[in-house]
């Protein structure tokens, strides 16, 4: 029993665990061009918010080191036009911006297109390391949160696979194997993508955790029929008031935990706040191919010519939300004093 | 555009369309056999409470047909032998039991065997005639709680091929295609097997309905987003206080309506009521096979020896009921007191 890593740097080789292919197989990827990590990003191989800016910053510093220029104002142009391709494979991820404009700012003071170069790589390391400790931290708040409860229903994959190491959502249960607390994990299978099905269970099994699918259709009867005495989600952004999108399906969730009265939970690091917008209703809302829906491992499902409506995420009003775990402490309403309370103003003017 | 039919009977012939095939293929199937007509109500090739009934009813008649005696109790024998056989085939579903029931009674003071034979034909005609007939009602009185909303939600198939025609849930889309009037259907995919996806997109198509297909994770989201005014579905079993068993994902959907105010309906018809039991929390929940879940169209989505929980059916509980739309008439709260001043009281005691 291991917790399993999405992405691994060495020798300034980036490789990645492609997700499209499990639970069936373990494979490792090598992304060797900036177009090999936009597809990866846009087809899902890496997916979870701080998985993708991890990979999209070790991404963007690999191809800086083969700019052929020793002109810095030429280095920070190549690598502003690579940043704003690689920010374009996932709109919704408010970790790729960052990511990036993190990667461009730590080489706004080299002297030498030598040093950038450097510096690009040391920061993509920091992102990474950050990433493994934010989650360490979001999983010890969440265990704190979780006391007392065993049986927790969460949602897609914001798990050891979503982030450098550990999770978000999943980290409590991660850690809570090593630390001899065994939950029951009821893990819904997310349609249309599968995430839990796919992801979820996979991880979690490897990590010795008592984990049972569900179709995202039976959530509010499990919730009844099993006693589920919690729900836990990540989140892809969080808007200034609390209001959280996060993989369509979570607002379900949040509805179902409101009506049993049992207590919603979203873990995010700080990084996934966007202190730039408001609330969620100026949220983009990405709309995914039809084929999603109506085709499954290639096979149709539904007749010819069925219209689609695919929306990617949904946003989880604040109201429903019964506190917000960072890395940096348990954030609870009223959320637009304490999210700024606890993560200061600048957030927002970071991204 | 035309009403697509479920069952085909001509010349003591049995003919269903099997929906497992759909919406890929239109296949027409004979049941030669109880053991063909036990397999198809098993395998769901034929499905939804009315279409089961009188599939049911067909076959025992049909069987019926070929017992080689002149001794009535020893026809009453075999003919009890068969309804049980049949009646085990689908636990949750009360009118299969009740259809069986129903040719049993309509025998009872036969004289001769011939005439016992041809009084089970007549019954099942009966059986097909009602339902149709009662579709129709149920879908001119939900026409009058649908006017002035066009933007309806439903979930699984509760439409023409669950029924002789024009469906429960699905009765005033079809009808009000007919009659002009162009609903907006939003179809829930159903999960795990489909039927929103594969038969009841396909059915409303057929009828020129205008209806979008969402994963049942979109539920909440697309209320908001496109502004859902009612929810309608079908009922597989109602209990004496209206407490009514459903397809699983019928519990969220219900729930989501309480939340966003909406109405919510059951659409079902008074053979669906079982007013021997009190409450819905007797009723029976049927587990379906892990592989349903694990696998897709025989593609594997979840790891090896994932542990799944896989309920049929979920109880919605009578308060999150807004009406019970049945052929007699619409039924509202207080529902212990108003669902045996519509039906009577006998009900029960029939089944």
């Amino acid at each position: 029993m291991s917790i399993p890593l999405s992405i691994k740097w060495n020798n300034n080789r980036l490789e990645i665990l492609n997700q499209q292919k499990l639970p069936l197989e373990v494979e490792y990827i090598t992304l060797e061009t900036l177009e090999d990590v936009y597809d990866a990003i846009i087809t899902l191989k890496v997916r979870g918010a701080p998985a993708i800016g991890i990979t999209a910053s070790y991404g963007l510093a690999a191809t800086a080191q083969y700019y052929e220029t020793n002109s810095l104002e030429a280095f920070h142009q190549l690598l502003s036009k690579d940043a704003l391709y690689l920010a374009e494979s996932r709109p919704t991820a408010v970790n790729l911006v960052w990511a990036l404009e993190r990667l461009r700012g730590a080489v706004q003071h080299a002297e030498t297109v030598q040093e950038a170069k450097k510096q690009l790589l040391e920061e993509a390391d920091s992102i990474y390391e950050e990433d493994e400790a934010s989650c360490r931290a979001i999983g010890e708040y969440a265990l704190s949160l979780l006391e007392g409860h065993t049986k927790v229903m969460t949602i897609c994959n914001a798990g050891t696979i979503a982030t450098a190491k550990y999770g978000t959502a999943l980290a409590p249960f991660h850690l809570g194997s090593e630390k001899g607390k065994q939950f029951q994990v009821f893990a819904c299978e997310t349609r249309p993508v599968f995430q839990g099905a796919r992801l979820t269970v996979w991880e979690l099994q490897q990590s010795g955790v008592d984990v049972t699918l569900i179709t995202d259709s039976m959530a509010a009867h499990t919730i009844g029929a099993k006693e589920i005495e919690a729900i836990i989600v990540g989140a892809d952004r969080i808007a200034a008031n609390g209001d959280t999108a996060n993989k369509i399906g979570t607002l379900n969730l949040a509805l179902l935990a409101a009506a049993y009265q049992i207590p919603f939970y979203v873990a995010a690091p700080s990084s996934t706040f966007d202190l730039s917008i408001g609330n969620g209703k100026t949220i983009q809302i990405e709309e995914r191919p039809s084929e999603e829906i109506t085709h499954i491992a290639g096979k149709q499902v539904a007749p010819d010519n069925t219209k689609v409506y695919n929306p990617a995420f949904d946003v989880t009003p604040a109201h429903l939300i019964t506190a917000i775990i960072t890395e940096k402490g348990i954030i609870y309403p009223e959320y637009d004093k304490n999210i700024v309370a606890l993560l200061g103003t600048t957030k927002g003017e970071e991204s």
